[in-house]
């Protein structure tokens, strides 16, 4: 099944980068697109569930009853190189930068000792109702702080 | 990464059903729907997956210059219990029938002990053009009768 | 937009079958998969599509509050003929079948005058928490049975 | 069906920007994920849908055998606000900015009045392989430059 590293795993495989968490897959035949290749917006389901399993780890839950939480605000991506069906790859998660109400997720894919897409996703903290925005709990910039190495600006 | 499991290794799990194939995998956030559920759509395509990866283990090229190739001609789903995210589950998959120039998958997703979707494709063997059907090549009806035990009718 | 037909329109075209709601639309380049024609599970999402905008209609509320509602118990397809990009279709849908507590959702896709994909869901209405089956409102059966053309059985 | 505006028709709107191809749709169920609105993935699908359209308009022969051809190096995309089950909307296009080898195609989804999502696309030609860089040709950019307002840097 799709295989959760942790920092030091990621470290083991020698990836650099201090990436805090990596989903170890495999290409499937839904993955691609008429080129015969991965389709551009496969990425993003990567991301997305790459995104999803790291907040739940830090503890984050998706609740519609929850006070705080964390949406979507805008998103990049960059194509490095194409991927292809069967080929295994690592898609790599860990928060680069932290505001007082957003913080930033980057990613990589990583096959085959080469990175062929980077992108990023920054989020912002919002009430329940998702009107106002929040600040990033302190337990929370902690973590991103010591463990991802995160930024504050 | 997604964990491919033969016939031993199914047996060895205690799964029954004669399953010549297995794909171990978790589910994501972006299996689910309104309902914070696994969608209905989604097991196509666990099925379609593990149908591939089976038909390419059988040296089954889908190049469009194959002179043969099977298409799909037609599916059956059953959905005996609902799928949450993070549940662990193996698709399970084997050719069940066999006739001149058809066969029949035979697929379940197999999850804590319980079997929560079952269903099953028939592929038609067809000529370049799939304007034509074509006999099921003898080498895969061995393979089909004697690993899978699938009924000749 | 997408077009929602209903029966008079529908028959309006010369599409026979009875069919009561009708969504037209056109293929595009997300439909498709490696083999440059539209992927197989694409089509049961024209159907869910269809499904969930005829249900709606019917005024049955998708709450995770309301007191009855159907889930999909079984689902069934067949392929006659594929379909490519920028193709204009027509995802046909009626009841056909209606027992106590269940009821059989009938779909077709007609394309350039032909049906390419026809199927089936089975629904059965059930408990807010899913556990136990409820009969299919009176309400329902009525226009089921008048307007679809519904067998009992 | 979606339905396709020209520039013409999109100003007749009121929606202002230079916009030269809309997209004209409505969210369907199989848009939503686990919040009941559209999740962010598929923005990008529309935004696929949208470009692929525009490409083929243009001219552009996504064969393989096509000497040049367009392929995604960047994307880009900003949230502004959710998007709800049944809301009718213009995924809207115009290629933005130009260089020698590459072009932006910026895109806006546009519903009841107000822009919900934005984001852009860079591509660059290559030749067959994928390996080299190929100029825009002349006549493209005469049509970038003219119609869509394209910037050249």
């Amino acid at each position: 099944m799709t295989k959760v590293l942790d920092k030091a795993k990621i470290e083991a495989l020698g990836i650099e980068g201090g990436w805090t968490l990596g989903l170890a897959d495999v290409v499937k035949y839904s993955d691609l697109d008429t080129y015969n290749h991965v389709n551009n917006k496969i990425y993003h389901t990567w991301f997305e569930n790459a995104r999803v399993l790291y907040l739940e780890m830090l503890g984050i839950v998706f609740s519609q009853a929850s006070e705080i939480k964390p949406v979507v605000r805008s998103a990049n991506i960059t194509y490095d190189a194409p991927m292809y069906n069967a080929e295994e790859y690592i898609t790599l998660a860990r928060v680069s930068r932290l505001g007082r109400t957003s913080f930033v997720v980057e990613y990589a894919v990583w096959c085959d000792g080469t990175v062929r897409v980077t992108g990023d996703t920054t989020l912002v903290m919002v009430n329940q109702t998702a009107t106002e925005s929040r600040p990033v709990p302190d337990d929370l910039r902690e973590i991103m702080i010591t463990r991802d190495g995160a930024k504050t600006s």
